[in-house]
């Protein structure tokens, strides 16, 4: 038999939008979770990942899903910043949380990559990120994933139990 | 509570492509059934309907999906007869099964409309069709569906228990 | 100096629709010609090159450009006869002339390939070809052809003095 | 007779990428120029009209077409400054020149539009022109425009004289 899937890891977040007081991983278990890690100037992202999130959260608007960008920026930080940031989100009309990964010591040149990004080794952006009602890891892509097969995907981890 | 969607109706087939010596829609309880209802020379259902279906027997193949072609012929049927149709699946690689909705006496021009058609009141093609496992008609739609909403239904239908 | 490209071979067209009486490469002399040679089930030509050749009719509605389809139907033969061809252009609200390329003494079986298919030496479905006023063969393309470069192909040759 | 159409203004530009010392509209005269004036955050911009412009960089390549871009910041200006536009041009790989549309007394909190946008009275983001070989002012459209037609506008006034 197969080990199950293991816990995603906690997410490390400096700043959260759309999110009221912030959000934790934790505080959302027993839904199943659709992230999608981007960069605002990163131009598969903006044509394609952001777009296909925001199909996403419409189609799913009457589920327990839950939609979560996060802002893994590891290069250009200064043309990424949070302000940058909030006019991205409000000029794509992105209403679901965004939160932006941190980054050790909130020191980006120290260390360009943001610590969630590391914690899920993600190799660049968009990733796209499922994880179960229990919390586990289900799907990590880099790159981008049809709509259907996405689609199928979501919908048979909303269909498992809590 | 709701009342239980009802049972779809079978099929009434005058010749089978891709199914050997025929196929029942009561051979495939148990399985969730997508049937795509076409015609080969609508414009919609060569353009968008039927390229779909054939993603969807691609993003599906590991699972008991059943995806099937219905050519529902209501009109023009001199120009889409049987020897047409063969010539259709070769040229776009359809392998899976399609059915021809047979006519009432097997004369289209007494009654335009084939009888499977009919039986499901379709309104045109293309129509997309989803049946469960307990052989009951989920849905259906007449026109184009997006493919992220297909495929968390199919996918939503096929972890239903039998 | 470049040689000038030859004349286009004329067209021996069995049947023509949306031509009244007929029409002849000759008569077009003086205008530029975009013709689209294609079959009716084959898949590039039904999802592609066919609504192209429909955009371009419609974007030079107000040149002088002349838009002809030609069926250069080189297998299949009886599922894409002239009967199934009329509802084809119908279905798919083809306006402009369409002629039928013809085949030798009319039968398709003795010599598959039809006589213009021939005569251009086409190497398949689509092809589009560009005649300019003079006459002459400026262009031939096996495939699918870029809409800015198309679009930039047929204004260019419209520029030119008859 | 129809008038003439106007001269374009001139373009008042702040900082220059991609154009060594810099680049003037009057420097062009003899050409034909494309200009698509965009915002890195604006989303029709980023989706459509920027991709549409490289693809025409690359259709026109062997032409004298001078493609330049226009970068028309007229909101959120502390976000689409001149490092974070270095940024966007490097991600989405363009290498035509583009100029930063300058602020009167460089100030964009006084006066948010910038002036060649005043100066063409555009509406806003994407907006495309194009000028003749005379230096006049023959399109200008706010919003798309498709691939055929344009590629069709472009070659039309290649094809006029200087």
């Amino acid at each position: 038999m197969a080990d199950p899937a293991p816990l995603a890891p906690g997410w490390a977040v400096s700043r959260w939008f759309n999110a009221g007081d912030g959000l934790s991983l934790q505080a959302l278990r027993g839904r199943v979770v659709f992230v999608h890690a981007f960069q605002m100037l990163c131009p598969a992202c903006v044509q394609h990942a952001v777009p296909q999130s925001l199909k996403v959260a419409a189609a799913f608007a009457s589920t327990d899903l839950a939609v979560v960008g996060l802002h893994t920026v590891f290069e250009h930080h200064h043309a990424m910043g949070p302000e940058a940031l909030q006019v991205y989100l409000r000029e794509n009309r992105i209403g679901y949380p965004v939160g932006v990964d941190a980054h050790r010591g909130g020191d980006p040149e120290a260390q360009p990559l943001p610590l969630t990004m590391q914690a899920y080794a993600m190799q660049g952006t968009p990733t796209l990120v499922l994880i179960d009602r229990g919390g586990r890891l289900r799907r990590q892509v880099f790159g981008l994933v049809d709509d259907l097969r996405l689609g199928a995907e979501i919908a048979t981890l909303l269909a498992e139990p809590a």
